[in-house]
C-alpha cells in the first residue's frame, strides 16, 4: 500500500520507536515516586519540557501533557469556560474536539468566525466584529486553528494572534496539524496551544498542551503537570513524541515538498480538466491536496477503488467517516454537498517519495477509468 | 536497583514492548480512516475488546478504550452524574481520581463508606445504610474499587456488587490495582469498571472503561469508541495493554507469591518487633507489604535510605508524593498521622524473586542500623 492519508495517522518514524523503546527500559520508574528511578523519570520529562518549549517559543513551565488532541482541546475549552465569561469567538472550520467541546462549554455564548470560499477564516470580517464587539462586551478568547485537516489551508494565526493581542484577548491555536509540517517557531506566542505526537510521527495516545497560564485540570485526581492534568505520565510516549518533532524538525525540505505536490497537481489538472483543488489559491501545508474529483456516484468509490489499486486515501477527515455526512469544512468554505460529497484528500509525509505521487497520479487515472467517470 | 515500587508502575513487560513494536509496524491507518489499513487497524482494536470482555465476563461493546484510569474514573464520574439522580455513595480510600472527580461532579450529594482499622470497607455499615436510604431516595450508585493502592487490601466488591444489584443500584469498580494481579473473571458483572496498562506492565498512557451503557463522553469530537470516547484510539498502547495483561493472567503463582511474602513479612517482624503490617488481618494483593516502620525522624528518611541501598520503595501512593501529607486512607483506618508517616509501600510483580525478598529485608535491616531506629 502506498500511503497517502498522513493528516489521519502517520506511521510511527524510527526515531520515536528508538526513543519509545529507550525511555521504557530506561525510566521505569513512575514521575512521581519518592527514589531515584522516578526521579530519573521525572528528569527525562523536564528535559522533553525543555526542548519543547524551546522549539516553541516558551517556558517549559507553559507545557502540560496530555493523551493526545481531543484531550489537550476539551482541556482548555473547559479552562477558559471556567474562567473567563463573555463569548467563544471560534473558527467555523475547528476540529470537532474544539467545536463541540465548545457547544459544551459555552452554550448560548458561542460566535462562529466566518471563512472564505478558498477555506481562510475571513480575517477582515474579525478585525471588523471585534472592533465592534469590544466597545459592550470583550469575548472570552478567539479559536484559530494553524492549519486545516481537511483542505490543509494554512490559517493566519500570526495575524490573529497579533490582532488578539491587541484587544487583550487570548488566543487559542490548535496546532496538531501545523506541528512537524510547519516550523513550531513563534507558536509561543499563542495563550493556548494543542496538538499531538501521531500526526508527525509519534505513537497514537500523547499530546501536550502549552498554556501560558496554569489550567484548571479536566482530569483530577494526582498533583501532576503542577496541577493543571492528574494521571501518571506517559513518559516513553513524551520522549518519543519529541524524538519525531526533532526528526521532522531536521526535514526541513518545505521548498521541494512544494514543488513536488505543484507538479501532481497540475500533471492532475491537465490529465482530469474536471478536478478542481479545494482552496487552490491559499497558502496551504506542502503535504495536503483537498481535490474535488470528477462526477461518479459517490466519493466512497474512489476511495474504495483506490484502496483497491493499492493506494490508503481519505475522504476528508477521519474522525467523521464511518457516518459520512457532508464536510461541515467544505461547507463553511461554500460548496455545495454534491461537491463536498466528491472530495477526496491525499496528505502525504517527507517520507513519500517523488515516485509516490507519481504513482498516484497513474491510480487515479486508473481509477477514473475503471469508475467510467 | 531492586524495584518495590509496582502499584507505581510497573515496568514494560518483553511481551507488551513486543506487541507495541508490532502493532506499530502492521497497524499503521487510522482506525477511523475509509481504507484497508483504517480497517486493519479498527480489526485489530475489535479483536483486543473482544479478548479483554472475555477476560472479564462482558460484552466487547462495552469496553471503552481510554488514555489512563484517571481518564476512565474522571468519565465514569462525570457520565454518573450527568445521567443519574441521588447521592454519590463511595468508598473513604478511593483512589484520588474517583474521589475528587466525585466532589467535582456530585456537590452536595457525595456519602463516604467508611472503613474497618482492617482497611476494609464497612460491609455491615453500608447494608444497613442502605436499606436506610432505600425507604426515602435511591443513590446514584456504589463506588468501592477492587484492591487498595496504598494498603494492597482487598475489597469485598463481589459483595458489594451483589447487594447493588438486589437495590438495582449501579456499581462502579475502580480495578485498577487488582487487574493483573488477581483473576479477572467477575469483574463484568460490575456496571462500571476502570484500569490501566501500567499497573501490569502494560504501557502507560491507556486503559479502558468496562460500561453497561452508552457513556455521555468527557472528551467530545469524533465518533470513536460509538460516541463515548473522541480521539484517535491509541492502537499500539491498547494491543500492548492485552499483551500484557495476558502475560500476566499466564503467571498464575498466587499461592506461591503468597507464602513469599508471608515468609518477609514473618522474618521483618521477628527482626524488627517494633514494625506493624497495616492490614495485616484482611486479605490483601499478594504484592503488597503497607508496614509502619519504627520511629525516626520522618518516613522520607526511610525511602532514601532504602533508594541508598539500592532498593526503589514508596511512602504510599505516588500521586500524593511531593506534597507530602498524612495519606487519607490510612487517616480513614483510624491511623494517627504519627504513625501514617512512618508507613512504607512495598510492592512487588510477578518477576520479583525471592532473592529481591531477601535483599529488600537484608536492606530494611541495614537502613535501621544507620538511621539508628
Amino acid at each position: 500500500m502506498i500511503y497517502f492519508d498522513h493528516n489521519a495517522t502517520s506511521p510511527l518514524l524510527p526515531a520515536a520507536r528508538d526513543a519509545w523503546l529507550d525511555a521504557s527500559s530506561r525510566f521505569i520508574g513512575n514521575p512521581s515516586s519518592p527514589h531515584r528511578l522516578g526521579a530519573r523519570a521525572e528528569a527525562a520529562l523536564a528535559r522533553a519540557r525543555e526542548k519543547l518549549a524551546l522549539s516553541l517559543g516558551c517556558r517549559p513551565a507553559e507545557i502540560v501533557w496530555t493523551g493526545g488532541a481531543t484531550e489537550s482541546n476539551n482541556t482548555i475549552l473547559a479552562h477558559l469556560a471556567a474562567s473567563r465569561t463573555g463569548e467563544a469567538w471560534i473558527s467555523a472550520i475547528e476540529h470537532p474536539s474544539v467545536l463541540q467541546a465548545a457547544r459544551r462549554w459555552f452554550p448560548g455564548r458561542l460566535r462562529l468566525i466566518p471563512v472564505t470560499s478558498q477555506g481562510v477564516i475571513d480575517l477582515v470580517w474579525l478585525k471588523r466584529e471585534l472592533a465592534t464587539a469590544m466597545k459592550t462586551s470583550q469575548p472570552a478568547f478567539v479559536a484559530v486553528m494553524a492549519a486545516n485537516n481537511e483542505t490543509g489551508v494554512i490559517q493566519p494565526w500570526q495575524d490573529v494572534g497579533a490582532l488578539c493581542r491587541a484587544w487583550s484577548l487570548p488566543f487559542f491555536c490548535d496546532a496538531s496539524q501545523w506541528l512537524g509540517k510547519m516550523p513550531a517557531a513563534g507558536l509561543g506566542s499563542c495563550e493556548f496551544i494543542s496538538a499531538c505526537a501521531h500526526k508527525f510521527g509519534g505513537p497514537q495516545g500523547v499530546g501536550f498542551i502549552k498554556s501560558t497560564e496554569p489550567l484548571l485540570p479536566l482530569l483530577l485526581g494526582g498533583r501532576q503537570e503542577d496541577g493543571s492534568r492528574a494521571g501518571t505520565e506517559n513518559v516513553a510516549g513524551v520522549l518519543a513524541m519529541i524524538a519525531a518533532l526533532e526528526a521532522r524538525a531536521g526535514t526541513d525540505l518545505l521548498s521541494a515538498h512544494l514543488a513536488q505536490r505543484a507538479h501532481f497537481e497540475a500533471a492532475l489538472i491537465a490529465a482530469m480538466p474536471d478536478c478542481e483543488i479545494v482552496g487552490n489559491a491559499s497558502a496551504r501545508l506542502w503535504n495536503t491536496v483537498c481535490v474535488i474529483m470528477p462526477e461518479i456516484d459517490c466519493r466512497q468509490r474512489w476511495v474504495v477503488k483506490l484502496d483497491k489499486l493499492g493506494f490508503a486515501v481519505s475522504t476528508g477527515s477521519a474522525c467523521a467517516s464511518g457516518r459520512e455526512k457532508p464536510s461541515y469544512v467544505l461547507a463553511a468554505m461554500g460548496l455545495t454537498s454534491e461537491k463536498a460529497a466528491r472530495v477526496l484528500r491525499l496528505s502525504s509525509a517527507p517520507e513519500t517519495a517523488p515516485a509516490d505521487w507519481l504513482a498516484l497520479l497513474d491510480g487515479l487515472l486508473c481509477a477514473r477509468k475503471e469508475l467510467g467517470a
